[in-house]
């Protein structure tokens, strides 16, 4: 295609290394879009004539169902998607298929095949998150009032509810879907027209290409539009910090399932054995949404690199960009869904939560906040508590098991009432702060939650 | 502190890893800000004594006066900033301090404060993008009509105009104000009245905290609220990809004042010599820029990784979010600071860059363009003149020395007013698409640009 | 001091960020040994007089005893340790400080401090690695026979020994000793005398200062030694991986700690509290050693990307790998530390390990051995085996609890002696294969390790 | 295959996220390899009987020679190329096969399977760096004495010679070997036998399985030796130095090609051209190694991150370590034949270079060495040579053509012979330290490195 000041072809080597077929044919779909959009504008504006423009739309449309049907066949001597459908096109509408790339060049080209890609992979990870929201908002419906032990640095901490727990995971969605948003709106100016680097001489419409294909308006500068891949980077981020999210809640499920926890178990379908161990039930699923997370964080990482430090405009460097973000796409598709299929259907052991809700002296913060509220200085409460702790340990009992005259001899202000404070269904019950644990608030923040996804569709 | 349950007190090594104060002191002055909010709150919900809550204000003011003056004296008994501060309170007020952390937990503390801190940290990154924005909107109206050499594979590919190249910066560095804006809302929800992962039972008011610091609302879920730092993850994403873009205007700066080059010249304000070579004068700040984003992605992976699998909530190892933090708050800063002395100051020569924009045969597109005009499919077109440029490069002259008679040998469909279109001037002045090079489209961008600035005030 | 070609001074910015002696201060030991051996060598080749070789050394001497005894005192004007210290010689000792900057530069000068810093470096942390393998193996040998649950996917497996599973630490470190090794040898080359890059003109010995200087050779090419930071980033890389198997520790003794594990108590003198929960004990070195290991992957990302794509020869990129380098071997040197202490100083629950090791029908393996040795094909009998422990499950029993005729239901062939591999004890003590967890064979691997150590010595 | 516990199948997209088959088919000739030698040795110890050892052998070379003819089919129900293998080795030989899984499991098997690969790679990039190395040194030979500008900070600093400049790229090689080869040693133990984390109690021989696959003993902790993937992470450090290395170079040919550069001039078989500006002769396959380096970091970065905070002993995670390193091997082995292809036929432009080795006053430090070595401290000599580039400049004319008189005004000491020193042929020769750029040590360097290279075979 571009051979007319060339005497000798690439070496072997060069077509190998310089070939993305492979990898590009993946966005046919949305380059012959950009194409019949562009060629539909050509045609209006009079630069090909209109027969051919319905020559080219009838062709690339014809495309479009062979490869639907077929895949994209590969062909060795043509290096990427745009060569393969050019040069098909040409097979079956002869010479007009020339006409479609005046005015723009594939820098411009990939540029926007790129951000509808993107684009429509932004539509899809939201569409997923949306039903893991679902996924979480029902089991923290149905565990409002489920009691765990809430943990800071894996030991027990205080008590918490399940559901309250859950609901910590729908934040973190809510903020991965408006992360995607912003990425969304942020890409959504259409590169096309902007040519190899400079505009063109040619009177051609790029609002009319903007619109056809859903951007909100033509990118500013023509330079920029195919340097940029920002949008690549900023889509990478939102990926890799939602599959951090989904990372935290594996690693809770495969805590949950071990033994030692045993909070969980995982239905058949969520599990698989051991091809030694007959015994064996392992979370594989969950170990894998982690081990995604590690490519993805090295796919964003990847981007970054590449474009550090590039000068302007295009550099062929830029062709790396495609591998990383679909592996990132795909990683993260995947482990929504398989996210999404085992919180719907994990099965809680409430008995085994709540007895390890109750361990490690886990209601004396309320024991403080009692003695606290009567007036005893935080800081004071705080230390009278602690020396109660490590008198029931050395009793080898759990605090709510100690004897008001046992407390009382540490610390005589503590009064009778205080004694009820220490069960774990009190001191949850008693979170009622905003945002707290309490059942009645969870239920809230579930509600909350449900009327923010009505009012946004 | 936390004393009351411990006999033996922490080993020497266990509180050399476990001291941030080095490092958190930075944030003293969102500590104290958050401690008197709070303070406040529990006083006019009388959770606390008006009283003791007046006495601490007056503590927390007169201590912020001594940090400022004299700065934080690190104590290597007290971890951090937060017990620094609770200490020295504690001198100054007797046992009233003890009451500060009534219903309030480190957890929650550290993330307010880590929260005001990166909402600062944007606000003043956004205030240097726009003084580098001016620089770059005042240099490119000089040089709207300036020609240079525009690039791609860093090979000679058409001319385009030095304005419209440094509008490229300024579409970036849009793009830059956005992302950081986007996390700046995203994150101003406050986490204070989560304690330490449960909420609490007194009857804190967070909406008057959350208003008071300047938050849009409390956060809505206690647990998330103390194990998330995402908003640091989006503050590191939004200044490794703005370092990008200063890097590649840094790198590109590195061509321009290099021999070859010579479109440049730095003045000795921004230029540095050699220990051994008296002849030197070396673009270290460029260089510099384009090291520290290299560290500044570190960073972002850093905390990547630091989430990556921790489980819920509060977990040590978030301790290690403040110095990549940090490292890339100050190294974007003195960037865009650096990158805005060297924009507004640095001399460009165009008479070098003209002669550098009309090598390789730059406008050799133009005349294919001109053949395509005249009813040639684009293809054809592009053929004949890469035909052309392999002639005129055997002759050892380029494109726009061949006749037309030569020119006509290779194609005679090339008429008289093609040769035209082969100076740069004529090249540019036609790039009149929307987003394109000719100086025209550059003052109306730059225009458009200044008025985008002024309604955003 | 490249001050003759200049007429403005440096922007107060300039100097700002060009400014490293806030972080290089740090190798002025390395920087002054470096000058001696230089100057001696000066002397001695009679390329400077030997007066001035004598005064230089003495001077660089009594620089040396300032620094040891008050630190360096920025000066803001002088932006390195280089000028800081060619500054102080030349007040102490005159014009002859001029002469010790012949025939180098501070390129191939700070190549070799930053040699010798990096060999420093590791030889202390082979130091630290040493101390950590002295601690698991006595621990190991401690607990030789102990019974631990053996854990794949976080799920019961087999059962194990805690001897063996501490000596899979030791195979770690004995790697990264090795690592370590390989990157000392590989880096002991003296770049001194590369001068600017080109090498000089002056009859200079490279022999005698690298001999002098410990190294083992002189390095082979002038560009290649200015350029090289290859050093950095292999000890970044040995860093990244021994602080990987750290975290992998630390990660087994924040679960082990944890209240449903708790196979282990941390001492006091280890664990934190929390300034709201006077119940807290937490294990925070541990979680902040995994915190660590973020980081320094996040140093060894950005010493990479800074080299990558960098034109030969140096660069001021460059500048930008001291903090990496730094941050990375504090917070390794440190993690190393509390591990030893960690380790060595934890108390193990036995009787709560030797239950655990029993769960999740942990000797099915056993049984399927025991009829593989019967003869049956080993798939079949993983099958067998398998129904076997769902017939258990079912009943809410553990699979030794079945009795042999349940069992014979399942699969007939097999006899009353299989019920004997069904224990813990049984079961381990039968794993004698090579590197297998049987007390004998941990026994012999620590008698192993330790001749190793002795014979490294 | 691990069915007899299971009641329910895998849920659709459990299979999916849990199957590997499309890309660890990649290794079933290592997989193979294990499993023959792990059923010999099974049937020589009287583990299997002899005629089902020698069945199963016969059976796996007829699946060696299907694959080899026509690739592993892939069959959604299979995850893994371990089942694969043992479904069809079923179908060949009935149900000897179901014996093969003795005393194994998938855990070492896999390990066992990678470190081969591994190896393999090392040995195959060994090679390709051993070509590119040959190339380098046949054109580091033909330009032993061919001028170009040195270059510090891409701004002239002293003259060299071609062939030093490439001979500084022989040196990264080698450390590339030397870290390829030290991380081949450090991996080269055999893992069969650990069975799935604790050994076995069949009286496996496993130095045999060891030698049989060319490892040079067995691992020595069966724990550690499924938990292992330290070999893959130090594969993936030297690929990303060595890549390095080679995104240096690229970057390099990048500019030497660019028009103001144009050193050099790269054959048609190492050009691309351009879809839309016929004029276009574009470096793509450098630009390609450059982008490729980013990806190779990014391999590296998912790696470390993968294993950081693992628990022992496997978790599914590691599954996710194949496919970074495949793309890590690939893009690395594409890289080192393109850079050899291209370092073999470029063709450099020696009059380009000579002209550019004389611009920037590069002969400064000469002459500050001619007046340094006439006793003026080098200080002093510094800032005089500085004075007279700065009346250079002011005059418009180089350092060397000013008079000797003008020099003598600035610094009288000047003689008539440090004129002789300001020719770039001077400088160069003049460059005779060891390791310097004077032709006859670039003759000596090269000659040392084609014996090193000898003695290594």
């Amino acid at each position: 295609m571009w051979g007319g000041r060339f005497q000798g072809g690439p070496a072997e080597l060069m077509r190998e290394i310089n070939s993305s077929i492979a990898t590009d044919k993946r966005i046919w779909t949305e380059d012959i879009a950009a194409s019949r959009a562009h060629a539909a504008m050509l045609g209006a504006q009079g630069i090909i004539p209109a027969e051919d423009a319905a020559a080219i739309d009838r062709g690339l449309a014809a495309i479009a169902g062979e490869y639907a049907k077929d895949g994209v066949a590969e062909d060795f001597a043509l290096e990427d998607i745009h060569l393969h459908i050019e040069q098909r096109l040409s097979e079956l509408i002869g010479p007009a298929a020339g006409r479609l790339h005046t005015a723009r060049s594939r820098n411009d080209q990939v540029a926007t095949d790129l951000k509808l890609f993107v684009r429509g992979a932004i539509d899809e990870n939201v569409a997923a998150i949306d039903q893991l929201e679902t996924a979480i908002l029902d089991r923290a419906e149905d565990h409002a009032a489920t009691l765990m032990p809430g943990l800071t640095h894996l030991q027990s901490a205080q008590p918490v509810t399940l559901g309250h727990h859950l609901m910590a995971y729908r934040e973190m969605l809510a903020r991965d879907r408006s992360r995607f948003e912003a990425a969304r709106q942020r890409l959504n100016e259409c590169p096309l027209g902007a040519a190899a680097l400079a505009g063109t001489s040619f009177p051609i419409d790029r609002d009319s290409t903007s619109d056809e294909l859903g951007f909100d308006r033509p990118t500013a500068n023509s330079i920029d539009s195919v340097s940029d891949r920002d949008f690549v980077v900023d889509y990478l981020h939102a990926a890799a910090l939602c599959s951090v999210h989904l990372s935290r809640l594996a690693e809770e499920i495969v805590l949950w399932v071990s033994q030692p926890f045993g909070f969980v178990t995982l239905p058949d379908a969520w599990s698989t054995g051991s091809s030694i161990m007959p015994n064996k039930r392992n979370p594989d699923a969950a170990e894998l949404v982690r081990g995604h997370c590690a490519r993805i964080i090295g796919d964003l990482v990847a981007l970054l690199i590449l474009l550090k430090g590039l000068p302007l405009a295009y550099a062929k460097d830029l062709q790396d960009d495609k591998v990383p973000l679909f592996d990132a796409h795909d990683l993260l598709a995947i482990s929504l869904a398989a996210m999404t299929g085992i919180v719907a259907e994990l099965e809680f052991h409430p008995e085994r939560m709540r007895t390890a809700a109750a361990a490690g002296h886990s209601t004396a913060t309320d024991l403080a906040d009692w003695l606290t509220a009567s007036g005893v200085p935080f800081r004071e409460a705080h230390h009278a508590v602690g020396r109660a702790v490590a008198a029931a340990e050395a009793k080898g009992v759990s605090l709510g098991q100690l004897s008001l005259g046992e407390l009382r001899e540490i610390d005589p202000r503590i009064g009778e009432e205080a004694l009820k404070r220490l069960t774990v269904e009190s001191s949850v019950a008693s979170r009622t702060s905003a945002g707290g644990t309490s059942p009645e608030r969870v239920i809230e923040a579930i509600a909350a939650a449900r009327a923010a996804r009505r009012s946004d569709r």
